[in-house]
């Protein structure tokens, strides 16, 4: 399984890179392959200064060996062999009105000292940041995560949605990161779904993921847009900022097994602002998205 | 001892944001009062847009009530009443040749269920952040920092010097945060060392801050920059965010006892840049600035 998943997300990444850098038609992803010396490595790949994407990045990696001291505490077991491996991407474009997007694919292995698998599992998901909000792109992402889900099973949809409104939840702001999309974990075999099942589903919501985010942006890239709104973009980006660095268990996960940094933290926005005590003023579309992250809404 | 404290940063936050309006020349602090539901409050001071501060704060609060679950675990206590004030601030600085800094003076009491005293003690320090490297100035700074420190112990000086650099540690990063200065904890009674002499002490790092800091912020403020240097300044202000939100336990003290969220956010820089695996020049300015971030110096 773990050879066929770490197949199945290098092709991703391929399909995925290609299809951004023709939509925004000037920047190419720069690559670095990088090894971790404890065992494993990635395969990076960053887009920055583009016609369409400031910044993002869409990374590989597959990282073994002991399961560090931390993340023993953080599983509740003992001393293990792990393998984990999965396709993490985070794009944040120029455009205030085109939204950042992220999405994660992963599996994971756990070994006894004999090297036999005593746990396995898949996570993921893809969620949605926008700026201003648009209902229909909001309706648009969250109908392609639900068609993915529905072949699979009637009740991931509305499950893997409200996990994903709880997981990017902003605490101390009292906030969503944005309006959502799917989020599911520790995907373990049952009678009714075995891990080949739970590869197929998987993968259907890898392979959505250009169909849910490419026509958002192409119809938001070439809209106008004031310094006003450009700052409300940078300001939120701030907010961003501050989920993956408090909250964000993706990004712990790779301080805590020593991945490395520049790969971790690509996900971090471009220019950032932080003004204090910034307000939306009342009844404007600023103060209406914010309304709408305080309070997740059903979208399809 | 908590009223003496209290009343003693309620004089130093006039004093601080009186100098520093005086070296602005053209930005007020903003004054916010704020309760926190559970008990206390504070009165936050804001700087923006100045001709020389950016941004910046000059907090203090002081809050009681029950100790929150969260920090009864860290510090491993059962369910006790707590007190708390403090004076924090920090000062992000327009032009880069200005250092950021950042002090704290706090006091700490908690108390048995007949409200007796059961523990109490101060902490605190000062720190410079430099985004370029003068010599000179890291030296005043620690200058200062030893003096206020030597009249009491002329342990204190290195102890706590070493206890900053360990502190303001980016370990994600292997770097400092800068050039440090002092920090100190857990300053409780001791048979050498009554409350009223801790109490002497920090008042008199206290009293020092001013003339740590301002005549750098003279001497840099009016220094032509490049727009490559004002990146390098957002670029590294990166690192600020990125400790504050990963590692301070200030912040997370602040968070973890609902404090109010704007106030403990002010920290955070106003224009802040990620760039995917940015060098600093071999040979350069920039790069000697991080070498010495790597291996902390002794400055005096």
């Amino acid at each position: 399984m773990k050879d066929q998943f770490y197949n199945y997300i290098q092709q991703l990444q391929d399909t995925i890179t290609a299809k951004l850098e023709s939509v925004d038609g000037k920047a190419k992803f720069q690559e670095n392959l990088w090894q971790r010396p404890e065992g494993g490595g990635g395969r990076t790949r960053v887009i920055q200064n583009g016609n369409v994407f400031e910044k993002g990045g869409v990374n590989i990696s597959a990282v073994h060996g002991e399961l560090p001291k931390s993340m023993q505490h953080y599983f509740g077991v003992g001393n293990v062999d792990f393998f984990a491996c999965g396709l993490s991407l985070v794009i944040h474009p120029k455009n205030p009105f085109v939204p950042t997007v992220h999405a994660n694919w992963r599996y994971f292995e756990m070994y006894d000292k004999e090297g036999q698998i005593v746990d396995q599992w898949f996570g993921g998901g893809q969620d949605l940041t926008p700026y201003y909000l648009f209902d229909e792109d909001a309706k648009h992402f969250h109908s392609v995560c639900k068609r993915a889900c529905d072949t699979h099973n009637p009740e991931f949809y509305p499950t893997y949605k409200k996990r994903c409104d709880e997981y990017f939840w902003n605490a101390h702001r009292n906030e969503a990161r944005g309006v959502g999309g799917l989020f599911f974990d520790y995907c373990k075999q049952t009678d009714t779904m075995h891990m080949e099942d739970w590869y197929q589903f998987v993968t259907e919501v890898g392979d959505s993921f250009l169909e849910a985010y490419v026509p958002i942006v192409n119809r938001r890239k070439d809209l106008d847009y004031s310094q006003v709104q450009r700052d409300w973009q940078e300001i939120r980006r701030g907010r961003y900022v501050e989920f993956n660095l408090v909250h964000d268990k993706g990004t712990l996960f790779g301080l805590r097994t020593n991945g490395r940094i520049e790969s971790i933290l690509m996900s971090l926005p471009p220019h950032v602002q932080w003004r204090y005590d910034h307000q939306a003023e009342k009844g404007s579309e600023e103060e209406r998205l914010i309304k709408v992250l305080m309070e997740p809404k059903q979208w399809v």
